[in-house]
């Protein structure tokens, strides 16, 4: 006979998980379906459970809604059919916020209205590094600015980061090859449990499905079909309750030779029909520097799309990407600070942090990553570990200033000439780059009564003006760079 | 009876001026017609006179082949037709190595063989202020790097610059209303003994014929078609035996809303058609950094342009248009050095001189502008005076080290990541601008034997590496901005 476990209470957006046992016979993994209904009042939303091993199946659920949900699981298997029961929905806890959302053509917020800015960083295999070398990368992550991380489920094979890591998704190993009919689920365990580490740090999951730095090595690139949805089934089930999740349908998609357009319209469309929850879904593009004219971009005006993870190393197009696509964009990759030889690794600390601001200026958001060289090449952006640039630092900074500006600021075309967002009559943020004027003109509502700051983002120092001021304000501007002005209404 | 003066030897490329003195009654910038045949062996080149005011009429002419050249005059008047007569052209003199011509789709070349690399500075007006101004601004000049000028032909009107100038191209006052039928002798007269002054500082006079900055002030950027024409056609007459004279026949020309595009083609036709000598043509263009989509490019694939005549912040495109027009690129501006509140003249002498090499390793060439303010608004870029950036020594700097390179480098492509200009198998120069890698491979060949320097383009340092290299070599770099990389063969 069956024996069903779970908690009874479950905080909103907190996961629910039904542990049931079953048969371990033949592959459950693709011989038993396993979906639940839970119903709140009215609504009923429809789950996908998944096989654990052992004869263990699970059915994670991530309610939105305070108050009783029962449930209802529907199986082929008779030892799992038809088991039912309830929990009871508690308040969310300090510092739950719920899932982030898309807000406007711009911006982001949770799920409970808190304004969500991102600050992503990259460490594309930091889950697939030894256990004390992870450990090492959360404590760098605690103290860290950042609020979303990108992370491949597939290992990662590339200049500086080679080794092999202990767990794969797929059962079996390099030696002996793998049995893409079967999960591994000591590999998800990990994962699952970095990404409950990171949500306990405020810190999004930007999971990244599919990538092309395999390149046949071990074959994830490669996979036919019917495995790479087999493969997404999977993973939904087993991730799509967790509220930090996002889902990154690949890193530069366009690298992925293997591949072609209407696999990714595919593999969106399964994401869209299996996560109840809808979390924010994106494709991020690859680039050639060299050829401009050469960058895929998929399009990302598709209904699917949520938001645009773009690939480009100049953030001024900004405002055509804004045009074009009408949602957020998110520079997720846009060079990082380091010193390899490669170009988009090999920034300064202050132009990493200047892209920021520039791309949060122009309506969108940069990302972080660091590619400095290491002796045992442990390097941030592939392995995580520490941090040894001088941006992050500037990051936080910026983070407070964004943490007290209004929600969900608007560009201000009428400050000609520099890129500047607030909320009409009342706030206004501007920010100056590599631009450095000795005075400049604000063109201030003449009702309305301002105070006016400079803002060193690079020394990280606000300075107010003396006095108040309204109408068309010259001001007296420090004549170096890295330079924003914030106006508020007093 | 008609005197008339010429001398009898003139060198190379030099200045043929045959004076005749006829009738003043009337309007003879319109009522004469006068123009000479040219003749040297089986060549003969047809060129226009022009009227200089109190019965004074002028033909120029610029030989190009040494030997003896005839001349015979045709008139609509009778006082002037027919005058005939020759002349000795001599052997170009030190420093004069005639006109300069496209080479190939790159690079530029004088007359003479002798390879010309753009290292254009940007004075609009500097012809339009008192005396003393100009001959500061030639006395600067003559210890710049520069070897073009930008400069304007009407006055400019504009930020920084609103002062009226003592004469105009055209008779007639702002106060007493401009005569358009009629020319200003002692304008060009000006004009011409400063295009003269730059030629003897081996400086291109890079003359812009038509531009936005008056906006109806005088009213020369809304004259009808007709006196436009009339205008062009005096110019070319008067100046285009000017060794040193390119025709940029608008700045911003898209900023010009009084006139469409096909006024632009007519313009073309007009100097192709006049220009005995072809001097260099392009049309430059407007932009607006917020709306990428916006910038209006001239289609300088059209056969009557020489080179194209950039504007734009972003040299990186360098590529795209090599690849799009397959012509010689120059980013006339790409930003200036200067502190002023407008973007496009605010940047640091560092990120100035780093466009120039930028500009240059992907197969173009940059423009130098500055603009920081001054009590009395002598700013460089629009009235010339004295420069205080520090972008100028460094393109000295820059300047050598081309002069030490081989003629018409070309890109190099295997040099991924970093744009590479070089000729196969015996010198490459790359550029590594705001990327800063602690080391590079450099896919030198196998065979051959190279030497590797290390050019600190700001700090203006050339360091050898010990040894002799060949086939892929790995060298230390030092981890700082705007390094460029020079690999000789031994």
């Amino acid at each position: 006979m069956n024996t069903n476990l779970y908690s009874t209470t479950v905080e909103r957006w907190g996961l629910f998980e039904l542990l049931l046992t079953g048969p371990s016979e033949g592959n459950p993994y693709q011989d038993v379906t396993l979906t639940a209904q839970f119903r709140h009042q009215q609504r009923v939303i429809r789950v996908d459970g998944f096989y654990d091993g052992n004869g263990t199946y699970k059915i994670r659920f991530m309610p939105d809604t305070e108050g009783r949900w029962t449930f209802e699981v529907s199986s082929s298997t008779p030892e799992l059919q038809g088991a039912v029961g309830e929990f009871e929905c508690t308040p969310a806890m300090a510092g739950n916020h719920g899932p982030v959302r898309v807000h406007d053509e711009l911006h982001f917020t949770y799920e409970d209205g808190t304004v969500y800015h991102p600050f992503g960083t990259t460490c594309y295999a930091w889950t697939h590094q030894d256990q004390a070398l992870q450990e090492e990368t959360l404590a760098t992550l605690q103290t860290s600015p950042f609020n979303k991380i990108r992370m491949c489920l597939f290992p990662k094979r590339y200049s500086f980061n080679s080794n092999e890591p202990d767990y794969f998704p797929f059962a079996g190993s390099k030696a002996d090859g793998f049995d893409l009919t079967r999960f591994n689920p000591e590999y998800f365990a990990n994962l699952e449990k970095r990404i409950v580490q990171l949500q306990e740090l405020g810190i999004e999951a930007d999971l990244i499905l599919f990538h092309p730095y395999d390149t046949g090595h071990w074959g994830f690139d490669r996979m036919p079909a019917e495995t790479d949805d087999f493969y997404l089934r999977y993973v939904i089930a087993r991730l799509s309750a967790y509220r930090n999740v996002w889902w990154a349908l690949a890193n530069e998609f366009d690298f992925m030779k293997e591949k072609v357009l209407s696999d990714w319209d595919r593999f969106f469309r399964i994401v869209v029909e299996r996560d109840p929850y809808q979390h924010l879904r994106s494709l991020h593009n690859g680039s050639s520097m060299y050829n401009p004219g050469g960058i895929t971009y998929y399009d990302h005006t598709k209904p699917w799309v949520t938001h645009v993870s773009m690939q480009h190393w100049d953030v001024t197009l900004m405002k055509s990407w804004r045009t074009m696509y009408k949602k957020p964009i998110v520079v997720d990759e846009c060079c990082y600070e380091g010193n390899l030889p490669q170009r988009w690794g090999n920034i300064s600390g202050e132009e990493m942090t200047a892209k920021f601001w520039d791309c949060f200026a122009r309506g969108g958001y940069g990302g972080h990553g660091e590619t400095y060289m290491h002796p045992e090449n442990i390097i941030w952006w592939a392995r995580g570990g520490r941090l040894y640039g001088n941006c992050p630092e500037r990051l936080a900074f910026m983070r407070k200033v964004l943490d007290d500006a209004p929600a969900h600021l608007q560009p201000q075309d009428s400050f000609r000439d520099v890129p500047t967002l607030g909320v009409e009559g009342k706030y206004y943020l501007q920010y100056y780059n590599n631009h450095r004027p000795a005075y400049r003109e604000l063109p201030l509502p003449e009702e309305g009564c301002y105070r006016i700051e400079i803002i060193d983002t690079w020394n990280m120092t606000i300075t107010a003006l003396d006095g108040e001021f309204s109408g068309v304000t010259g001001i007296p501007m420090p004549g170096k760079p890295y330079m924003a002005v914030r106006v508020r209404a007093i």
